[in-house]
């Protein structure tokens, strides 16, 4: 299948070994008739300049892994037909720039949709070489520099990756360097007592020991890894609440481990209770992450990054910016985006991501983190991502992560034109079909920023009350006469988090912009939107036009000439969306008029 | 913990080849005192006439199995404290008494609430040997002779049973024998495409002689198999309407493969469309079986019994008699009971069957079936059945089954005095809860015999619409104004599969008993209802009844001097069914709050 690099030579030589040997390699197999000149320039890192003097003489100046990203940046440039008239520079705007693979030992992938690990295999480290460093070339060409290859959740024996399988580990990290790839790893806050300590409490001395020799034993071994990533007290995990210890005190113990080797340690933020009970009108889970680290603010050690979900609940469709990253001015941030379709269509339903993330920035000030992290879409499926469309949200998210302020329909068409080179006509139309599918998934979904209407656990097809008086926290009762929870002043609070411009910009129903109104509001299906029509007129109208948007998407999308075997699993996947968009469409609508009672003011069907 | 045969030798001599055998022993072991006769008289069957003649000598007529059966009689008479004043006799009402346990080969059991398979491990056939001689004890003692071992839904390499697991199979068979237990096989409808067959054609010749000669192969190595059990064309088992056949065609295919060996087709009539549109209000899935079956009536060969369920779902707490119970006159029928509290609290629960049971009988001559078969909650626990409370269903269809005349309070209170020994008081205290536990589970659960809102696949725990939408057929289109689907005449015609008699019963919302009312109708929410309650103000009342009664009989219940560990295990299990009583009570009345608006008329707390 298609991937966006097929254009240039399939074979990798196994035998570069620094970034600066594999850019010249690509350079030269992607353009035989340029001579190029490379210049390394340590300061300048992941930046590069690039000049292309006469046309038949390239120079290309950047860091160690710099003339890396300028290379794919040419070759990418050259093949979608930009000109070179004058020197072209860039630098990321971020350091790190991560996915996130929540991949297990035995192989499966937790929320995968594009076949098993691409890693593991039977508790094992074992991969198939070319692909890794097909994957690395991937990575790199978008411009991505830290790979997480093990799961947050780290269920045994994926500890063994700082114990016995750490050789096996750093053999990858060697394959991963020359692409300028750094690992990371996902660890078990609770791995000292594997090895006769009897707590994981971060203030007592033998654990702090225990991590120290680890991070020695470990740089030792791999001495680029990226650092450790952490996922504790959450969900189940171990973490420093059982010692009576709060999370600026977990993380700095680990962030002291690693400092010497200039390691960090990415902190998830993805705490709140998983045991709620759903009679409780108090507890409100969109505020967790607020309670458990904002006073925290300031706290945590120069190595330390909270990694932070975008949204203050779960990836859902629509969410409203994590309070968090607006509020935390004195700690080091990183935004947390999944690639990995969970409740977004298991690279099943087409939904591209970018229109997404550009509405986050909006709101965010690209200054007010220090990295991206997205969690993978990736497997072992022969194009890695399963959908062949669904590679569009890896490749953005690399050029967003480079560059927030990246134009998304300048990115989508990009990854267009060099994954299937089709007339100006078509690929305009497959950037158009990519740039509306979010908006369409969304539609034919939970309305209005309410979420979680989704099938519990698989998180694919509807359940509209599936999660209603469940333990995760997730409810909108809707009943006869209204729906969605007060999350404003008078109600739970949740507004509260946020500064005074972004709380006035939602806490009036009346003026809140309404594709949020049911995340912060709780209102009657009689309310007057601002467009003049009632909530439950408006439910029934994007319910409607999703499913009308999504067929003429199939038709549209149908009739573009993809090769074999793309254009065949994108059918087949297509039709699996448009069944699962008219049972969406039909159930959330029938839900609705179940409990308003309202007709349909156009009197479209509504079944029972 | 304990078993109602906890006060016999807890040894089985192995070296016991018959069941006469068998009986001496016990008899001679549990009453040094009295000297025993034993007379055979073949043509009684598992009949026969027990004597004391002075108080110090028994005499016990009976045919071969019946000599075993006479012994437990007498045995448990005398351990329960009745006289022999005069000569007892008695012979079972249905000639197969039988249980069905859905075990894997892997050791997994299908709905299974007492731990993994007594039969398999490992994809293979590997047991305890004591623990199977305990079981034929418990199987015979309660006049139950005929288990089939393997799964309905047959998996690989349950196959092999009939093929290279055939000698294992046999000494299975010989470990029964001497209790009289018969073993029954389930088989895959497609298995001789297992052999280079092309097809599972039923009027295939090709596919008769595999048949015969497997019939042929296995009664060589186990003569007094039961024969053969078969789930086909349901939930995606094969069958022979993938060849324009019927189930008659099926059926009797394999008839006559078992005949020369007076082996039975057990053939289940559990089919239904498992994919339904939920927007299909046409398809009514209880009227499947009685569609799938009636118009065979008098087609079937004589050594088929088609079992079917009692009701015309899937073991709900309650429902109608099947249809097909009351009108395939010209069929031998099996009623299928399920001892495995699937849908009845996973053994978790107290829920005591012979209440419901003895209903089915209220509408259901004993002589319109010819057997009974109940779906095991055998595994391999200590106690074999999970909850040491669980066992008094076993035991109690035993007696059922034998004669469907028994009393339920004789059933149960001879279960309780065997098993516990306890005072009169005790006794009659533990009797009564047990006799309860139905009605308070129902209570507390789905409302008005509307079955269905227990959550998706697990069946334990609330989730009133989990399956709404779902493909299963299982709907009660609650919405703001009513709730109930209406099945007479006028709706989907459920109601004109049944005899007159019982439709004048049911089709009048006005006359329908209270406790079917929503299984047969559609009705408002403030119906008035026979008691002068509105539905909606009896569904509230049921269940904050349902959930008082459920706490008044965990203190009942957990004051009585249960021996360890039994107490442990019943206190545990107690206040997990106190936990799910309270979600079941206060889910299901917000459920229908959130629907009606109409508050409870004794001010309780509905939760919002």
């Amino acid at each position: 299948m298609r991937l966006w690099l097929n254009q240039l030579n399939s074979a990798i030589p196994d035998n570069l070994n620094e970034p600066a040997d594999l850019a010249l390699y690509e350079l030269e197999s992607a353009f035989p008739g340029i001579s190029f000149d490379l210049c390394e320039q340590a300061s300048m890192g992941d930046g590069y300049r690039i000049e292309l003097l006469n046309g038949e003489t390239g120079r290309l100046t950047g860091g160690k892994t710099g003339l890396l990203y300028g290379a794919y940046r040419f070759i990418m440039d050259r093949l979608c037909g930009s000109g070179y008239s004058s020197p072209v520079s860039s630098a990321p705007k971020y350091a790190l720039r991560m996915v996130n693979c929540w991949d297990n030992a035995d192989g499966e992938i937790e929320r995968g949709y594009a076949g098993q690990s691409l890693f593991f295999r039977n508790g094992r480290l074992d991969y198939d070489r070319d692909r890794i460093r097909m994957l690395g070339r991937l990575l790199a060409s978008a411009g991505l520099n830290v790979l997480c290859i093990n799961n947050v959740n780290v269920h045994f024996p994926a500890q063994l990756l700082l114990e016995d399988y750490l050789p096996d580990l750093s053999v990858l990290a060697n394959l991963f360097r020359p692409f300028g790839v750094r690992l990371m790893v996902s660890v078990d806050f609770s791995q000292p007592m594997r090895h006769g300590i009897p707590t994981a409490d971060p203030l007592d001395p033998a654990v702090r020991d225990w991590w120290r020799m680890t991070a020695e034993r470990v740089y030792a071994a791999i001495p680029d890894l990226a650092g450790f990533l952490v996922k504790a007290d959450s969900e189940g995990r171990p973490g420093p609440f059982t010692y009576g210890r709060n999370h600026a005190e977990g993380a700095n113990m680990l962030a002291e481990a690693l400092k010497p080797f200039g390691g960090v340690v990415i902190w998830r933020c993805f705490v709140y209770n998983c045991r709620q009970d759903w009679r409780d009108t108090k507890t409100d889970r969109p505020k967790a992450a607020w309670e458990h680290y904002a006073f925290l603010d300031g706290e945590f050690a120069d190595n330390v990054i909270l990694q932070v979900k975008h949204g203050p609940f779960d990836f859902q469709v629509r969410e409203p910016l994590s309070p968090l990253l607006l509020g935390m001015k004195k700690t080091k941030l990183a935004m947390e985006l999944q690639l990995a379709q969970e409740y977004t269509g298991h690279q099943i339903d087409l939904y591209t991501m970018i229109p997404m993330w550009k509405e986050l920035y909006e709101e965010l000030p690209a200054d007010n983190i220090m990295s991206l992290a997205a969690v993978s879409n990736l497997g072992n499926d022969e194009n890695y991502t399963g959908h062949p469309l669904a590679a569009v949200n890896l490749y953005t998210y690399g050029l967003l992560a480079w560059d927030p302020s990246v134009d998304a329909a300048f990115a989508v068409t990009r990854w267009c034109r060099l994954t299937y080179g089709f007339t100006p006509d078509q690929e305009q139309a497959l950037v158009s079909l990519l740039l509306s599918s979010r908006r369409i998934y969304e539609k034919y979904t939970a309305p209005l920023g309410i979420g979680w209407m989704i099938t519990p656990h698989d998180h694919y097809g509807p359940n509209p009350s599936g999660y209603e008086y469940d333990l995760w926290g997730t409810y909108h009762k809707a009943d006869r006469n209204a729906v969605g929870i007060d999350r404003t002043h008078t109600g739970t609070g949740y507004l509260d988090q946020y500064p005074e411009w972004f709380r006035k910009k939602y806490e009036n129903p009346g003026t809140c912009p309404d594709l949020y109104l049911l995340f912060y509001h709780r209102l009657p299906y009689d309310f007057r939107m601002q467009d003049g029509r009632t909530l439950i007129q408006r439910i029934y109208d994007d319910h409607f036009e999703g499913l009308e948007e999504t067929r003429s998407l199939a038709d549209k999308l149908l009739s573009l000439p993809f090769p074999e075997p793309d254009s065949d699993v994108i059918r087949d996947r297509m039709n699996r969306q448009l069944y699962n968009a008219r049972e969406w469409c039909d159930i959330i609508n029938t839900f609705f008029h179940r409990l308003s009672g309202i007709p349909d003011d156009k009197g479209r069907i509504i079944y029972d």
